[in-house]
């Protein structure tokens, strides 16, 4: 009998992606619905990241449940004979409740509900496609993984705000993202890394989203994503951190609605905001234009800052990694942040930074640098099985 | 013929603070004229310190004119015979285009004009005190002096948010405060600090209002507050840094006004918000609440984020310096920064924090440390002098 295959979900507001995986976590396909409720579009890669062509033209995109009812007949066209064991689903909050994965069942589903107003633009379309999954084949199981979860162990000093104890009680928190990239990184640390796996280490995920976490003995002790997914590090369209006081300046003086204030701070941001030209590192570090260089500059600028803040939290540092998008594949970004960490001792080994790694820094280096790819899809596979064991 | 004497003024909405000043910047008097527009108030000491009680009962307190109408007949009668020189003006924002004090004629005020929209809460009183006493006294020398200008020199990426540069391009930028003490610290280094002065420092700028300052060779490279003076540290009731996507929350999911954000923000947040208690240092160390303790861990805690951020933009920490209200007196506040620079090599010495330094640390530490009282009003005189000399 063929090995069963296992769905990860990760649904947005009018999307959802996906992967079909084996038990192993490995891509048999990998693809996104998007254009839920207005233009629905299929995208369809195999394995090997070769594009499917489909000829497809879905009478109703109404809603989530619509676009995994393609999904799932999709996987029956393509995969006969796989039955499919579980789904597993990305959810953005777990709050401070769910250390780990959980089996999504009804009781759970209503306690997610309440992250919602923390996470209005995520929380409520990934619970969402749980629900519309399981009316389809309400036999399937379903496992919620958190990217909230990894972070949870942290101190609560490092999660404050100097903000009302109020707000602070009804969950105004960092609570910190990524944390499925951070777990599948920290799992494969000690085989990259060694015993230095354990040290004093940051871990920089630059991707769509950036974000960085510093691990005490691979556990998380800081991140610098806070209450939402907008703070910290400059990112492709998303500003990071501000001072609060632009978003009042926005308000007040110029009279932008809360709803353009957050177009302008998750859309229209970060590398694409300050180059003016895009939000994609290639472009900018292919360009001669001085705003381009000074998009980069700022998010180097932005990550040196941050590593010098985490690193008081750490009492040291031992080695930085690089992943995601960014992280594994722009070598100038690296070279440029471990130079910046010269003066703590560290050195560039320019030859294997141009290689990809996974050692970025030369024997002698005080502060040792590597290049690990994250697969947050295979962390969800491999946890999503571990539950229905 | 007896010496001048300078006036040096903060103007807010409804109060007027004052230093009566020798020509050495020396206080003859200090106090402040508050409940202008409601039930005024009138507070005066000597230079000594000691509170001198008035019988007052100002018949109108409309305005700023009449405020500064009473202190210079005040003046006048304390103080016979002494000639006023010149007003010395603290003015919160000179924007990119004042690097230096400058004689507050009508075109400059058209100016600073300029920047009511990036200081709401403070450039307008700061100009209208101007222009009342100008109306007062139409031939005294009038002189502002910025709490942006000692951060000028910074480079243009220490200044950057990430956001779209039609925003950076209208002034949305770093401008960071607190320069007229940032200025009088640097001034007293050398005496204090020796050559090492001139090395890589941070200032701490512990009041009220908190901020720090990196400074190499005595100019300031980077600091810790933003486009306004609630970005960076937690302060006595501002939050300091926050994440925006807690704006938005306030906003979209708490429905509260821009108005009651900012209140919110400014007033009711920082140690108070913390603590439940005190937005007093000095409370809050001597309280045995659980809350008072966690807001002097968090207090702490961002300090060192910062002291790490910032010693990124200078390559490393020579010395650290800690001034104003909380800087200068709460030892046990300057103990906990300095043992959590340890991992860096900082030393303190007990003894020597407890008695108010100058010097806190051991004479092997790494990093220095040191306390130096701040003395803003005294700068304001000697750069108004030097204006009209």
């Amino acid at each position: 009998m063929a090995e069963g295959i296992v769905l990860v979900l990760n649904a947005g507001s009018s999307s959802v992606k996906f992967r079909i995986a084996e038990e192993s976590g490995t891509a048999l396909y990998e693809g996104a619905i998007s254009g839920i409720g207005s233009k629905p579009a299929f995208k369809l890669k195999d394995g090997a990241g070769k594009t499917i062509p489909l000829d497809l033209a879905p009478e109703r995109m109404d809603e989530h449940q619509d676009a995994l009812d393609l999904l799932l007949g999709i996987a029956a066209e393509f995969l006969p004979g796989r039955q499919i064991l579980a789904a597993g689903h990305r959810v953005v909050h777990g709050g401070l409740d769910f250390a780990a994965p959980v089996i999504a069942d009804a009781a759970v589903l209503d306690r997610l509900d309440a992250f919602v107003p923390l996470a209005p633009l995520h929380q409520p379309h990934n619970l969402a496609a749980i629900r519309a999954l399981a009316r389809l084949r309400p036999d399937l199981p379903q496992v919620a993984c958190f990217d909230t979860a990894f972070h949870i162990g942290q101190d609560r000093i490092a999660r404050l705000f100097g903000l009302p104890r109020a707000l602070i009680d009804e969950g105004v928190f960092r609570y910190g993202f990524h944390g499925l990239s951070y777990q599948a990184i920290a799992a494969r640390m000690p085989a990259v890394m060694g015993p230095g796996a354990d040290g004093k280490v940051i871990v920089a995920h630059l991707g769509n989203g950036c974000s960085m976490c510093a691990m005490d003995g691979r556990r998380s002790v800081a991140t610098t994503m806070g209450f939402t997914a907008l703070d910290g590090l400059v990112m492709g369209t998303r500003s990071g951190a501000i001072d609060p006081g632009v978003v009042l300046y926005l308000l007040e003086q110029k009279g932008y609605t809360p709803a353009r204030i957050a177009d302008l701070l998750y859309r229209e941001s970060g590398l694409l905001g300050v180059s003016g030209l895009s939000n994609d590192m290639r472009d900018l570090l292919a360009s001669d234009a001085p705003a381009a260089a000074e998009a980069v500059a700022l998010f180097v600028h932005r990550i040196l800052r941050e590593i010098g803040s985490l690193m008081m939290v750490l009492g040291g540092l031992d080695a930085l990694v690089f992943t995601a998008g960014i992280g594994e594949n722009a070598a100038p970004v690296r070279a440029r942040v471990i130079e910046g960490l010269g003066f703590l001792g560290a050195r560039l080994d320019g030859a294997a930074n141009a290689a990809g790694g996974p050692r970025l820094t030369a024997p002698d280096s005080r502060i040792a640098a590597f290049v690990i790819p994250t697969d947050e899809e295979a962390v969800i596979v491999s946890e999503t099985l571990r539950l229905l064991s």
